[in-house]
């Protein structure tokens, strides 16, 4: 049963992220957290150290059948009966006084949830790296190409003179906005039992309850210390802000590898051709066709980024959970959850490759540039004329040359420079200076500096 | 790597729709696509027949390596390249000739999806029958409690009264509109080329592009043959209509199942307890609670009806895709359409089980009925009294009485029975019988007779 | 108040469809359902002809203060309550006695669903009357460039040749399927009366409710006789069939003007420009350019198709509504719902325009099939030569070759022609004729001809 | 016309947010964009002053008409273009020279962009207002129900005690998150011209592009510091991270504001009637049924809270936005970010006034946990027993009692008390103190006292 090979999904096949929330790593994450429960309350000295350190020598997914507990969770709509079961016939086999000390006080979806966030930090530290080598990348293409002019592009069409230099310090704004939301998030361990009130942890500890001396927030801090993760005042099995929060980063980052990619994809087209992917030997190739090398990586990334606002939708509205634990809504998080962790990580990976290995065609970008014969620049044109003409006569006036241009076939400047509106304020040198769309980058080279200085 | 054994997904795990849909299944679906294939142009006489034997011989999975293949699918941006060099290996193995003949003609898309058709339709059938049997279930809860009376539920309150028989011949018309619209699919093989012009076929087969002697129709045909799958007159690369199709008719099908596990969800609620999930030794028990029992097939049927709109969603928007072949569109759709076939699946497998052992309590219903002083009856007073006393002042009246009621403690009948603009035309044992909310079905049975003649 | 003026929503902005599914529509729709109620009565018996008539004349929303009716449904969660009241009042101003039979036995979601059916009814025939013109000019334009070679294009690139009249042919399938699932949908009377047991409405009709003598069905066909809506066994309340089937078959309708919009939106690129929008005078002008000439139909357009699967989802996921009518789920679908008949009514009929009177430059395409050197057709010759190099050298022969005539600057007929594996089988005469693209066109024109027979 | 006088969203009908985001409020802040960038280029000298105050005088919405500009936009698919003109015109009445320098510089984009964020910087801050009100009364009933005992419910069921404190700091902890989110999000003006370089500001400034001596950047700062807004360094016309935090953190506080409804509408059914919706004349009112008071306000936002994570879907995928200003991406967010605010805005408006007048009813929570006869507790008892007999068996026996107290009536604590492996470590007396469900809420209190510090 090896159904998720990644072959529905190659944009995370074989990457690290795979690996990172694979059902075996989930399953270690939710070992880690019963181990760690089991530390942090033999650090309040409520559980014996002993048990504790049995508990966490015993709590290793190989020594578990993945696929059982699986098809066990159908029994009780989720995996932690039944791995506690496994865990604990796992630990008496080792010590039988240590095994009454697993998941002591607990409950399912403490463990579980722990063990998610245990999944998602380290998914999102592998995301975090990637997005800052794709951000270092694209500064440095940023930087080299301050000064390369291209067309703008706007409604499909060629609107005024931009820079590659902008474009690229753009992606890696998008980039760094992703990492920025990442960094913010909070990732708290889970730690409520059954209904949210840590009654069975408190009763275990034989604690009294609503005084417990502050039992409760001590073994929280205490979990938080274990696992790495952070603590919060009320337990938050129905309060799911941490999941919300993780599915608005990741769908940030998508949309964020997905402006990257969707520039590509237009970038390289055949007629385009302003960039093109890093070559490597059988990328790209085409069952059908000799002569095709595909832009395989902005496919697999756009294929990522318009999958992940669905996820992000389906995690989101989990929010909305009646009771201290919902039925089905609880559990319908954990696809989307891993999913978007999966494909982020997969997308993530792959812009690595792209934004490192990405070809830039200065020649071609000058060459398109001229393919309105000028008409790019108008704008500036307008501005010059607008103080002696009037704005709308001018933009008018421009228009209509641009029409005559295109149909006699004379350059934009000579048309302009002959027209009697025109004449008295600009000569053809002038009007064919101020139609240079190299020179009309506007202050792209300036906001490039400034934005790559953070 | 084990990584979707269905841990996170119990709603699937283990049943037989996670088998027909896994990688296995796809890589051998795509097999049976490429063989499908040489045997249509061996009908029709343009590859060898002894060609298409040996390499259907070799179409069978076993002999592959899915995960490599899923790999190797990052440097295409889909997994067909990889796969018919590996067929291409094999065949070669046995018959170095027959080699020449492996996807002949042929593009990665027409492959892909022509496999990804062959794994819906499998999957489709084993929804198809799931809930062939759910509706049989239904329809005998149905109609075994044609006139058992429960409390109709509307925002939350108790309305007037219904049937359960009414409330599960819903559930069981929900289920045949679903069955109904996977019935209406179409499911086409995909047969157009690199461009969608079938140009490499013809090139193959040697026969003239442009009029072709009608070769692209009859080898369509031939390939649906095959494959038993249906032929369109375009080739579909880019028009998406079946994956949309797809898509509308499982988030159909999940709602309608979802419906069923809401209301299920309300009616076992500690206190209500209308119904109970079947009882099975050790299912619904908790890892804290030893009292509990919780319904967990309603809550793994929600779960998965909670994900579907978004997956459907995800696959609809897909539509939009440019070109005879997009870049990163059609690779979208790869993930949502499996999740929705699974997720569907594992939820109807579910539902099987749930109509199929649903305890039902009339005695609870009964009581329930009760809890509102027959104040749920109102409505029926109302519409006697209207003709006295004009629809607004009976409706005005009956509030204002069941406040009383429900102050004094008095039954409703005798407040009323004592108003003097009641008490002319409604003697308190009249209006007994017209609140008693068993009496109060309307036409329950009768929708209950007519939709089971269906 | 008029906050949708169309401001946001220019894709719909005095479209037809705008009006049809407007707020006072809504009101009039409603009023038709308590109207076409009344008088389905009547013709049972069981309501005085003239109450019935009296209530049909004042059931006309400019009698009503619609927003005074939005602003009180807070207080009821919908807006009939408020509207009965009003329609009550107005009625009884005519004629007291008949103002006791509005709304007689009814609910809120009877005269809701009802009026939303209502509203779909008539948007769903404007948008139908659209895609039939759309069809329609596409059809001429497949017909008429039934062998107009261009590209065709895949992951962005070129692959091999297709026609433009293919490509229209294939935007034209997707609209007509579009309008097969329009004409499939089944919009229904809502009739159940206040738990859906219509038992309010044999109470007043003084119809014992078990047996009933089909006054149940009998009034449920004519009331579907007065609205010219369809009848179904079990009332729908919560059973949406009807709004999930109207929601995929929108959400497909805009997928397939999407996909339209999508393909010109590559066309009319600067450096592609195989087509133009329609020009009209100040159509496509930006407020700072005034060179550009905008493609705002298909930018239209694609702004509806990208919201649509989002509004679907939302109003699909509204299938899992608990009881027989639940808190909220029900209200949440009516703004999805309008939105939708909106956005892609307003597509629909800016997808009108686009079609009839799209620009087609043969010219450019034939310029841009050139772009590749000919190696769009290399599919082509790898075809001839693999009976006699094998398929898998006369690919990776073809790619080199490629390689090699992109370097040197040689036509591929010529590096092909001196090739020591090719020489010996083809001509560089042959080969010049065989990468032709124009020559390379499939079956093409056979499946414009066969389609457009449809 | 006014198709959305909220007739299909009673949640924001009459609400502040819907004024605050109304076509007519959309206008105005256009033209506040305009008059703010007017202003700046002012501050700067690049523009005489007269023609700024002449310019900030006209940019009243009362001189224009919504709806003429609402249809001009279908024209250039954006309704910047007609404002400008109809601006221009207004402003020409009063000062000629001052109508040249109208948007001056600028583009549609920059003024749409700062005209939403100042729409949605108003609107946010009347959601965060209410969510301040909504706190506030959650704390109160928080602090007020610090030891009101209530049965936590998971997976529908009773499982242990909780106590309505906790539940009410839980809904508390949700609205402050969401109110933290909605702090964190940045608006900033949108300036940068036709394609993001400033271009068109520099020229009609006469400043030299390149170098610039920082106009772009004081330009900027001058546009912020005239609106209130933000300032980014990068223009963001094709980089939407201010869009997707907003959807983000909406989409959060629609979904606080769900579990809260959610909550209320489980605790409210008949059957359970432990809160109650604030009691107003005519509130909740049924057409039909005279003896309901349906819980509406926590309809409407459950109906809010459903809607919304589609649309936020639909304003992230907006991310994937190709090209310095896409055909149609950008368009496609209008809609949905102010259906967004709308919702979001109704929902937390109608929260504040549920949160304000919740009735809550301590004796049917008491009566409630008497339900499972003291089951809820027998978590405590197995703590208990846990080290005398072992976790698992003392399991095993609660269970076992569970079903034999059910079975014959008897008191779970006499059950227990006779067993032989209970009866020596426990009397019956004993066993009833540990079964008191009120007597084991465990932290609640504690967590309810430090959570309401913050």
């Amino acid at each position: 049963m090896t159904e998720s090979t990644g072959l529905l999904s190659p944009v995370r096949a074989g990457t690290p992220v795979e690996a990172a929330v694979s059902d075996e790593a989930w399953v270690q994450a939710m070992l880690d957290a019963e181990s760690g429960l089991a530390r942090a309350q033999a650090r309040l000295g409520t559980l014996p150290p002993e048990a504790a350190e049995v508990i966490t020598r015993c709590a290793r997914v190989e020594a578990f059948d993945v696929r059982a507990i699986a098809l066990a969770s159908r029994e009780t709509a989720n995996p932690v009966v039944a791995l506690v079961q496994a865990l604990t016939a796992e630990v008496a086999g080792k010590d039988p006084a240590a095994a009454e000390y697993v998941h002591r006080g607990s409950t399912s979806q403490d463990v579980f949830d722990t063990g998610a966030m245990l999944v998602a930090r380290r998914a999102v530290g592998l995301i975090r790296a990637d997005l800052t080598a794709i951000a270092r990348s694209l500064g440095e293409l940023a930087g080299g190409h301050r000064d390369t002019p291209m067309a703008g592009r706007t409604l499909a069409l060629h609107a005024v003179p931009t820079s590659f230099g902008l474009k690229a310090a753009g992606w890696r704004r998008l980039v760094l906005d992703a990492r920025d939301r990442l960094d913010a998030l909070v990732l708290p361990v889970a730690l409520g039992g059954a209904a949210g009130t840590l009654a069975g942890y408190l009763q275990y500890a034989d604690v009294d309850g609503y005084a417990g001396d502050g039992y409760a927030e001590r073994l929280t801090a205490a979990y938080a210390a274990e696992t790495g993760l952070a603590a919060t005042v009320l337990p938050w099995h129905a309060l799911r802000t941490p999941m919300a929060d993780l599915a608005a980063a990741l769908a940030l980052t998508a949309g964020a590898l997905g402006k990257f990619a969707a520039d590509v994809l237009v970038l390289v087209r055949t007629e385009i051709g302003e960039v093109a992917e890093p070559a490597v030997a059988g990328r790209g190739s085409s069952s059908a066709m000799p002569h095709k090398a595909n832009p395989v990586l902005s496919t697999l990334i756009r294929s990522a980024a318009l999958q992940a606002p669905s996820y992000a939708a389906a995690l989101t509205q989990c929010l909305v959970a009646e009771d201290e634990r919902s039925a089905g809504v609880w559990h319908a998080e954990w696809l989307p959850l891993r999913e978007l962790l999966r494909l982020v990580g997969g997308a993530a990976h792959t812009a690595v490759e792209l934004a490192g290995g990405l070809t830039v065609r200065p020649e071609r970008m000058l060459e398109n540039l001229g393919l309105t014969g000028n008409r790019v620049a108008t704008e500036r044109v307008a501005a010059v004329l607008a103080p002696h003409v009037g704005k709308a006569r001018a933009k008018a006036l421009l228009t209509e040359a641009g029409q005559t241009a295109e149909l006699t076939g004379h350059p934009l400047a000579t048309v302009l420079g002959s027209h009697p509106q025109v004449a008295p304020h600009l000569t053809e040198a002038e009007l064919a200076r101020l139609l240079d769309p190299v020179a009309y980058l506007g202050a792209a080279g300036d906001l490039v500096d400034r934005d790559l200085r953070d």
